[in-house]
């Protein structure tokens, strides 16, 4: 028997599991919910873009969350051995990066900063830096546009550079006392080999990628020039972080003796490098050359990879193009929506003011609908529109409403708007070899009538992937190819990821009417979105035409 | 002591006011809710188009609300003998028409009628004809094209024509047995008149003018040709019909005797020529030279009128235009808009389910917030755009929600809509000498801050009536001056109507911010009605502009 562990850090809480490397069956999970902050977030009363972590959760979470995977897994199979365990593998949500001294002690466990959100971790949804994150932008737009060519346009106060230069300008000791700075999807893995040394943590291409600018193309991170014009003290920051980066199944370090006594397996097992949770997950879920992967919930990810045999295609509007960011050898692409869930919940709970009951109500009454009768359509930009059009700028949009429009049919265009959204990126990917579509997510897995209309507006069977820990299995394959059990990271996930636990096939009579929808949807997405002007005068005339046509064919 | 006495006969209930002609202040008032039918409206389960009522409740009202009425006067005023009543005054809503017999009796008084729905009035909001109005449109289209000028370009269900067509195509036993038609403005002044002969009947211009096409430009009626290509039934009925039309003020005929019996009346005192109900409460309200009268509750009627003096002029997409319609010597102009109320109550009775409370409490909401800090932006569409579009194929649209727009906002911003719409047919009077604008109906009297939206959108005072029986208060002027209390009616009416209850002063800081807002109101408006095309690529960034601004400077 072999076995690998991967271990998951989300947002607010973390969780391991133990699986067996033959085929992926998961044979222990632990949970922890981070401790400090609210549901593990240090925010800020006067701030609300303020989110900073505690690294002592981290480490909690690692001895804590591994201890009971492990327990449960020996309750599941008694024979589990010590021995049997192989290799070990780390996701985590990105950019979240922590200063550090040089000999990898973050500030936040020095006494003197222990209270200083500073000098915590700064969560990927830290906005404080969203100004720096425009001078970063602008500076790129002037002197290095091809930085920006990789981030979809424009560079974002969640990622690496924006949170390092908020600091250097906002606290000045906290820049100073850092050596250097580390992503934790790096930090984690250093920990458990032991790593004394910052300059010997090793960096995953995953989260180097468009966060923190690096590509070999420009030689690595962004160069001593660019950096200098942002401040010289981020200049002179680049030498003590990284230059070279490595992607997942690659080695990060070897388990320490300190590690293994603490939780119980053998000293010396290898560390796969560390990965971005949405890449780690799309591993889980069965990426592959032509596969889209889709983590929908509140928002939606899309990962997608295209074989570096093909030669880098840029993909309009795409943006997140990273060499070997999800496996080796492809190009791994980036894309997403910024609300999917969060615009249900929106019209639910804020505008509705409901709850269980309402989603359930609305859900039913939606299910019984079909598409085009109730003359509506609606734009998914309640968040703005992360992917074809970068831009954070813009807003929802509800159209078609009459005197007796329900809330329940406004529930339902907003569902078909997200499916319309879905679909604008896939047909992006559709010229780079598109051949299936795997869902996994809360939504997925939670709502039928919703998949329905997405396979519907797709006109493409959508599959929903099994696994509901994706993240934590994708990097227990990449441990299991560490450890050698496998040639390749492929054979790997080929024996224990991308198993599907059910599919949903267009229905031929609905696509034919989202057709119409999705055309009248791409004006309005077109229009509004600044890209294509086009004539507005006959889209809300062609959708009472559609509804008239639906309710008369009932 | 000189009093007069004005009956409005509207869609639920009519009422009767006991008038004193000195200074209009009402002495008596006197309220009958039709009896038969579900709240005086006769319809039918298998076909929600059907709306008629029974010519029972006319007559009924008359006796049971006018003797309401001077008893109640009678009670304020001891004093009151019967020598002192000098006229009497109808307003009613139209098209609201009744097949009758040569000697004025209504069919539905015949037995083998009474319960027949066709030989009852045709209630204005009758839509079994849609078909024939577009019939009707098409036909002029082709061969009368200067008839849809004076109505907004489309003929209308609600309409004369329509509905006499869809008669004799339907139920050829009534069209048979009907000698001629009747709208009930001049079929009730008939009835106190004890006309037994429909060749005697006056006609009122009001009702006849868009609505049954009637103008002295083309003679009268349409011509025998126009109406023998919809039916040479139609060419027949023609001849029993009328040339002459009578403008407000003008004499329907004199009380019978058995009415003044009935009443305890003078017999012989004048019965002033019939009205629509919108025209009355115009007069009511002091329309003239420069004045725009705004009626809002569920929907916005607009009266306006212009000196014939001045020449007759186009006003583009305003759809009614008759010569002496609303006052004699004047063109009067009527516009509106589809929905107003209607919308408001659309988004809290219908999406949100709530009643009074929820207005309540989203009104008190709605009234902190500040001009363009939601960010939010709306066509007043639901239920089509009448003025200055004419186009029923016109629906809603809600754009620039994020994930926190509440109900409140989404509320805040249907009234700011509903303003914006009400300015594009303010700013369409302006050319024609528009000086004043009085509001009445129940948003004016029951919305302060809606109307405050109104006014900051407006750019301009706006009074509030202070009758809330503005139409009876019409026609009771109309008889005063019908009397010969006043050489005129507009001396009338400077006596009697116009008072102003209060008055609403924009606030130049919302005006500015609503100025910003209604050009991006005017582009969607434009764009979506097929008007104009422009750049839809900048509006939800001007939004947000607009919106950071004004939280920024609070």
């Amino acid at each position: 028997m072999k076995l690998s562990i991967g271990i998951d850090y989300g947002t607010n809480s973390a969780r391991a599991v133990v699986v067996d490397c033959a085929d992926g069956s998961e044979l222990g999970c632990g949970i922890f919910n981070y401790r400090r902050g609210v549901q593990g977030i240090i925010g800020s009363k006067s701030d609300a873009n303020v989110a900073r972590q505690s690294p002592f959760d981290y480490v909690d979470a690692l001895e804590i969350a591994v201890k009971k995977a492990i327990g449960e897994a020996k309750l599941a199979r008694p024979e589990i051995a010590k021995e049997d365990f192989v290799g070990i593998g780390i996701d985590t949500t990105g950019s979240t990066l922590l200063p550090v001294l040089k000999d990898n002690t973050p500030l936040a466990f020095l006494p003197e900063f222990s209270d200083n959100p500073d000098a915590q971790a700064w969560l990927w949804k830290d906005h404080t830096s969203f100004r720096e994150a425009d001078e970063i932008t602008e500076l790129a737009e002037r002197i290095r546009p091809q930085y920006l060519k990789r981030c979809g346009g424009k560079y974002s106060s969640e990622w690496w550079w924006s949170k390092i230069l908020h600091c250097l300008k906002t606290d000045r000791e906290v820049f100073e006392k850092a050596y250097s700075w580390v992503e934790i999807s790096d930090w984690i893995p250093s920990v458990l080999a032991g790593i004394k040394d910052v300059s010997a943590i090793k960096r995953n291409r995953c989260a180097a990628g468009h966060k923190a600018l690096y590509s070999e193309e420009w030689g690595g991170l962004p160069d001593v020039e660019f950096l200098s014009k942002l401040a010289p003290e981020l200049a002179e920051l680049r030498g003590r972080l990284y230059s070279d980066t490595l992607t997942i199944g690659d080695l990060a370090g070897k388990l320490s003796l300190e590690w293994s006594q603490k939780l119980g397996l053998p000293e010396g097992i290898p560390i796969a490098v560390g990965a971005l949770d949405v890449h780690a997950g799309a591993v889980g879920c069965g990426i592959g050359d032509g596969v889209l992967i889709r983590v929908v919930g509140t928002s939606a990810c899309d990962c997608f990879v295209v074989p570096k045999t093909c030669g880098m295609r840029e993909i309009g509007g795409i943006c997140g193009v990273v060499d070997g960011s999800i496996l080796p050898d492809f190009y791994g692409i980036e894309a997403g929506q910024s609300a999917v869930g969060d615009i249900y919940k929106w019209w639910i709970e804020v505008v509705l003011g409901g709850g269980k009951d309402l989603y359930d109500k609305l859900g039913s009454e939606c299910a019984l609908m079909r598409a085009g009768e109730s003359g509506l359509l609606a734009l998914d930009w309640n968040n703005g529109n992360r992917s074809v059009l970068s831009d954070q700028r813009l807003t929802g949009l509800i159209l078609g409403q009459t005197l007796l429009t329900t809330q329940a049919e406004i529930y339902r265009a907003l569902m078909e708007a997200t499916a319309f959204g879905a679909r604008v990126i896939m047909e992006r990917f559709s010229g780079s070899g598109l051949k299936k579509v795997i869902y996994c997510g809360g939504i997925a897995e939670k709502n039928p009538a919703t998949m329905q209309i997405f396979a519907d507006v797709a006109k493409m069977e959508i599959a929903v992937s099994e696994s509901k820990q994706a993240c934590a299995l994708g990097v227990a394959i990449a441990a299991a190819y560490t450890a050698g059990v496998y040639p390749s990271i492929l054979e790997a996930q080929r024996a224990m990821g991308g198993k599907i636990k059910c599919s949903y096939l267009p229905d031929p009579k609905s696509s034919a009417v989202y057709d119409r929808l999705y055309s009248l949807y791409l004006k309005l997405h077109d229009s509004f979105g600044g890209v294509a002007q086009s004539d507005m005068g006959s889209v809300m005339k062609e959708l009472l035409e559609i509804k008239d046509e639906v309710r008369n064919n009932s």
